[in-house]
């Protein structure tokens, strides 16, 4: 007998969506399943238990669902990276790239104090376009940014490469080949 | 000594915003100071530790923050209630009143089996309008809907009160008079 629960089969996927020839890997048949959130949520804050952890970003919106549960786990605060003109504080802002042109996301300024240790939460990566972004505005206001988290990983896409190439350590619990 | 941790004075008042005349209740302070963040998820679970509770419901977005820790602590599933067009498989969808005209959410068909107990979340209550939206969405596809539960209570703008109209028990952590 195995402890090991597999939260692969829980990830529901959904042919050309949002466009023909797209795979959508879609979570919300993982965090539904009790177990496999429960599960996927206490893997990706094993490595810091007992570690000193002062926040956790959680990229807007699926990031949140998962930010604010490793926050909590973690006895860290939480920090929101949201679209442009959702945050109601001063912010700072970074652009980053969609498959076409850019977008904005944004941080309250005094989100983070500068040398705080940080650990940066979302639910997918796949080009790392966003989550390369949220790195540099982190970074912008001193945090120390000591980890990326994912539930999956698409690796053929580029993202964890990416953000190792800027020395932040990636933590993906599943991988899907293609994409 | 007391072990009581105040909240209320880790959220932030914005004056005039989005609009003159209006105190933004801003939250993403509380969120930011890990002993608020932790006090505030325990507080909001703490009715429901050693019962049964299937499914946790949190609002897009800043319920998905709360709704996440909440579902993890509470060892249940989470389901996101979206604003339209954001989920990608078959959903039930709900009209609920801005301000100004009507907006719509949506949820998973398959996000909540008929009599499962869920609990929703959000950050804040107000006049009510999403939260009464997300009850009857949830009740649509037949759960119980055991409880709503939010930091903060604006209890002048009557929301609380329309969901004790709708027999769903109301939870809220600090109330702010006014608005």
């Amino acid at each position: 007998m195995t402890f090991d629960l597999d939260i692969k089969n829980t990830v529901r996927t959904i042919p050309d969506y949002p466009k023909p020839g797209i795979l959508f890997r879609d979570i919300t048949t993982l965090l539904a399943d009790a177990r496999a959130f429960r599960r996927a949520v206490d893997e990706l804050v094993h490595p810091w238990a007992g570690s000193k952890i002062d926040k956790v970003a959680g990229i807007e919106a699926r990031g949140f669902i998962l930010g604010g549960a490793v926050a909590h786990q973690l006895s860290a605060g939480f920090v929101p990276i949201r679209k442009k003109g959702k945050l109601p504080h001063k912010t700072v802002s970074m652009s980053y790239a969609l498959e076409y042109g850019t977008d904005e996301m944004e941080m309250h300024v005094d989100a983070v104090q500068p040398g705080e240790r940080v650990i940066l939460v979302d639910d997918l990566i796949a080009t790392g376009g966003t989550a390369e972004g949220a790195v540099k505005l982190l970074r912008q206001i001193g945090a120390t940014v000591v980890a990326a988290c994912f539930i999956i990983d698409l690796p053929d896409l580029g993202g964890a490469a990416k953000l190792r190439a800027l020395d932040v350590p990636v933590r993906a619990l599943i991988a899907f080949e293609g994409h």
